[in-house]
């Protein structure tokens, strides 16, 4: 089996970290608690394993091609999405009301994480599907709701995001496509959209195009932008598919990984202007488009996890295979398989850490937005969601960031057969190098964290985190652990750094925006970093009790182990992280911008 | 210009790190003053801009193929090869008895970037060739001398290492190739090699391969393996090219990166025995393969900056052009080249630094090198020596790690367009990701910096570093300048780090294998970042005098920029590095192998 989902290292965030029981509190949730969430996921497990890992080399192989307009999908693609839409997998999170499930996004990101670590280039269509459904359910009209959520939730129909074009990637403002209202109500929309995923294909009978363009004379800038539906095929009253609208791919792009998913160019209105239909009101499609951004953001995290978990067990079965070298402490007496050595288990070791600490954040974060969304005080809410809106950057960032050491470590791992493109090792190489990038940079990424979560409120939710840390790491100096101790001591300091480095961003912003903007990105990697160590810290508190419970010795012993090293290797790394973006600010832009 | 050579850094650093002036001094390189570097650096720079660089999208694009046995190069390598031979490029560093020019390395490893960069794929098969020279001048019979050095040398012909065995990679004990004595004096080769770079091509008339294998008899282990050459086409008694040698390509990889350069399966012997000669003595082969590779290591070392340099200088290009949103401190109204935003600006000084440290790092090095081989004073020898192998595994092993991150950053300058081929940011992210593997992976070369290079002598070589990097930071914190401060306060908190760790090796190695070699790959992290951050201080140093004295301004004050941004953000990672190391050594083996 290439891929085997780690269901009882998700089981043990989901049921300890995220607290499913307690969300299974919350009106709504009545039916997801551990026992849902243990069915779900071994399902979930059955169905990737099964029928989505063996396509992903495939995939990599023979990648989606373009050839009149029309893209034809990895050969076994269409067949696996039917296995996918008719399992309802696509309709886990979204509501019951159109066909869903409804499940908290708890035990819904655990089955996103199998997903991508079976195929990513797959998983990258039900993940715009997902977008395309929350920005239906929160600003379409009844009527919007009525002919395309169903369609969407069950898996019949795809969706896809049109943000970016050639002039404007990152920088949304410079959106030029245009739409021109007409008098039955829908708009004409025309103009052209790069990097649009699964912006044709062959994979289901239509697909609903949510796309960002200007209505004449709307304010220049963000504020004028509104969003679309513009559905490849227009539908008819009955809901039958009807015409074929005005918008075409007019190629796929040759990309450095996720090879099977195709990456269009669409040209819309090339032969008359595409039918349009207004999302909401008028320039407010910004706004729209960040409530699919920011689900997007967080299931782009998770994709970061899930490629990463998949280069681990890669790497992990060939050091268990490849015999080289006496190991160094005598204690085979030849050649031993790779695993005995130190440096080998150091690199398995950051693969595996890094891989459950994000997984782990990427938990307590899911479980926030359930309880943002569904717990009975307000205040609660209000809380949780700040929670969450403060962790997505870093899920999204952070998660990302460690997947190119990891997938890159998987590489090293297998010495010169990972150079081999057969040997399977660098596609994963290849794949995760988009995750930093779509879906706003890290960069990106990172300015939202700097401006809204923590310059914004002069770093209070910033500062309330490090207090609950501050809370773990008493818990940890109170238990007579070696490895309890040796934690505590890493996560006291990285906090400490991380209250530095809050504490220069609000103070520092308005004055010294270059120097703090500078330290964004190492911001960003300090708190992901942070974060995902302290949940490895709680994992190890919940891991020490149950082992003197006698409960499952071994997987507990080795969470402590992964705990310890994390603490030890990876959140090693915060203080410099510090001394660079309070210390180093300015020496960033000292180099005039032509003497590069 | 796709690439422009860097040859004013490069002269800096020969004429006022490497000191090229005292190099001259030494019997044997008098015509190698600063004049001479100018004059062959700007030829040089000439030829690879012109003739090589723009073939390395070809070759990236149309890789060497291979068909029944013959491997067909990248249309136009054949004739670039030609121009590169009739230049004398092969001999640059070597004798002039046999047709070379007898430069120093100091001069010569400038070169041999400018090589590396224009194009890394088609700089391997000189890169061999030089290996091959090495071996056979040191230990080759004045026969094998005669028959082969001139053609190497004028790169008539062209040379391979062969060592690698399916089941022997790192761990060269485990060759199986044999090589059986005939009447006449000669040997018949038998054995499967793979990974031989350039080992079947078009570019030469004759292919030099140097073989390890076995004699029938000889001791297990590294103890009982020869080295031979064994020739493409056997020579007769005149000089020219004889019979076809039985030595045959069966095939080539397909490969993630350096897709030009043919990386061949040999099959020796399969047609009765391919007539080998026997280099040196029998049974000392691996001592003679080391000297091939430590020349190699020393050029792979080169390679990283090479490819660092190169996707720095496209990544600025990138930034200087693409327009994107306003910058945070206003000062362009509206949006502006990336350039201008305080993140891209660390993401492109973090490339110049890390390429400028190691490139000041290498030259140092070099002129160590020169001065081991030509200094009149046999203390002195020795001392450059000893400076010179402690250094190797730093410049392979650290100028390698750092052009993943350099070429990964160059990737995310590009954003979405970083991800499209076509682009050919990701040429470089690829083409990196094969330098910290071959020629010994960075755990190979962590392993002879812990071993041979550290713990053998106690750490005096080492400590003797420190206490000269400690001379270098009393000289910076008499300057009065903010620069210089910053920059001592780094180094010294990176010296310490480094002496911490290097006595930790010296006293656990034999206590607590183990936790040393868990810590093996830092150590050359921290060791490789102290060093480059040295070099970058002394560079500031001279600077700083060159500026007051009024020299070329903008460029000094950039070295200043520089090596401050270095030590602000690169030298701030080894404290965290020293307590990974020192602190954290049991917990990457606490993780049982069968946890995994």
């Amino acid at each position: 089996m290439s891929y085997i989902a780690p269901v009882k290292d998700m089981l043990f965030d989901i049921e300890h970290l995220a607290d499913i029981e307690q969300i299974a509190q919350m009106p709504g949730f009545e039916e997801a608690g551990l026992d849902t969430a243990q069915a779900v996921l071994e399902e979930c497990a059955k169905f990737n394993e099964g029928v989505l890992a063996p396509l992903n080399v495939e995939g990599d192989r023979h990648p989606s091609s373009w050839k009149d307009g029309q893209v034809t999908t990895t050969a076994g693609f269409v067949q696996a999405y039917k296995q996918f839409a008719e399992g309802g997998w696509q309709g886990l999170q979204h509501p019951a009301d159109f066909g869903g499930q409804g499940l908290p996004k708890t035990i819904g990101a655990a089955c996103i994480e199998m997903l991508n670590s079976a195929n990513l280039s797959f998983a990258l269509c039900p993940l715009l599907t997902d977008g395309a459904i929350e920005a239906l359910l929160t600003a379409g009209s009844d009527d919007l709701k009525s002919v395309y959520l169903e369609k969407l939730v069950t898996g019949e129909w795809t969706g896809t995001m049109n943000l970016t074009e050639p002039q404007a990637g990152s920088d949304l403002a410079m959106v030029r496509s245009r739409a021109e209202p007409q008098p039955d109500g829908t708009y004409k929309v025309f103009g052209t959209k790069i990097f649009i995923t699964y912006g044709e294909h062959d994979m289901a009978d239509n697909i609903v195009h949510l796309v960002l363009a200007r209505i004449p004379g709307a304010p220049d800038g963000v504020k004028g932008i509104s969003l679309f539906v513009v559905p490849k095929f227009l539908v008819n009253a009955d809901g039958s598919r009807g015409a074929r609208n005005d918008v075409h791919c007019v190629s796929i792009e040759h990309k450095l990984g996720i090879k099977a998913s195709p990456t269009a160019v669409l040209q819309y209105g090339d032969h008359g202007g595409a039918v349009g239909y207004l999302v909401g009101q008028e320039n407010r499609g910004l706004e729209y488009m960040f409530i699919m951004m920011n689900a997007a953001r967080y299931a782009v995290g998770v994709q970061g996890i899930a490629v990463a978990e998949r280069a681990y067990q890669k790497a992990v079965a060939y050091a268990r295979d490849r015999v080289q070298s006496r190991p160094v402490d005598g204690s085979v007496n030849g050649p031993a398989t790779i695993i005995h050595h130190p440096d080998v288990r150091r690199m398995l070791m950051t693969m595996r850490a890094m891989t459950e600490g994000c997984r782990a954040m990427a938990s307590v974060a899911a479980a926030a937005y359930d309880a943002a969304h569904h717990h009975p005080d307000a205040q609660a809410r209000k809380q949780n969601q700040a929670f969450y809106e403060f962790l997505v950057p870093l899920v999204k960032g952070y998660s990302t960031e460690m997947s190119l050491e990891v997938t890159s470590l998987g590489v090293q791992v297998h010495g010169g057969m990972g150079f081999i493109e057969e040997t399977g090792a660098a596609q994963y190489y290849r794949d995760a190098k988009i995750l930093t990038i779509y879906e706003g940079t890290t960069a990106i990424q990172a300015n939202d964290l700097v401006g809204r979560k923590t310059a914004r409120d002069g770093g209070q939710v910033a500062q309330a985190i490090a207090a609950q840390i501050e809370k773990t790491e008493g818990e940890l100096v109170r238990r007579d652990s070696v490895a309890a101790r040796a934690v505590a001591r890493r996560l006291v300091a990285a906090r400490k750094a991380f209250l530095d480095v809050v504490g220069f961003v609000v103070q520092q912003g308005k004055a010294s925006p270059n120097a703090v903007f500078a330290g964004s990105v190492p911001y960003l990697m300090l708190a992901g970093n942070l974060v995902a160590g302290w949940q490895l810290a709680r994992s190890l508190l919940v891991a020490e009790d149950l082992l003197h419970k006698g409960q499952d010795a071994s997987f507990m012993q080795a969470k402590i182990a992964t705990a310890r090293f994390y603490a030890d290797h990876i959140l090693a790394r915060a203080p410099g992280l510090r001394d660079a973006i309070v210390e180093g600010g300015d020496s960033v832009t000292a180099l005039p911008m032509e003497a590069f």
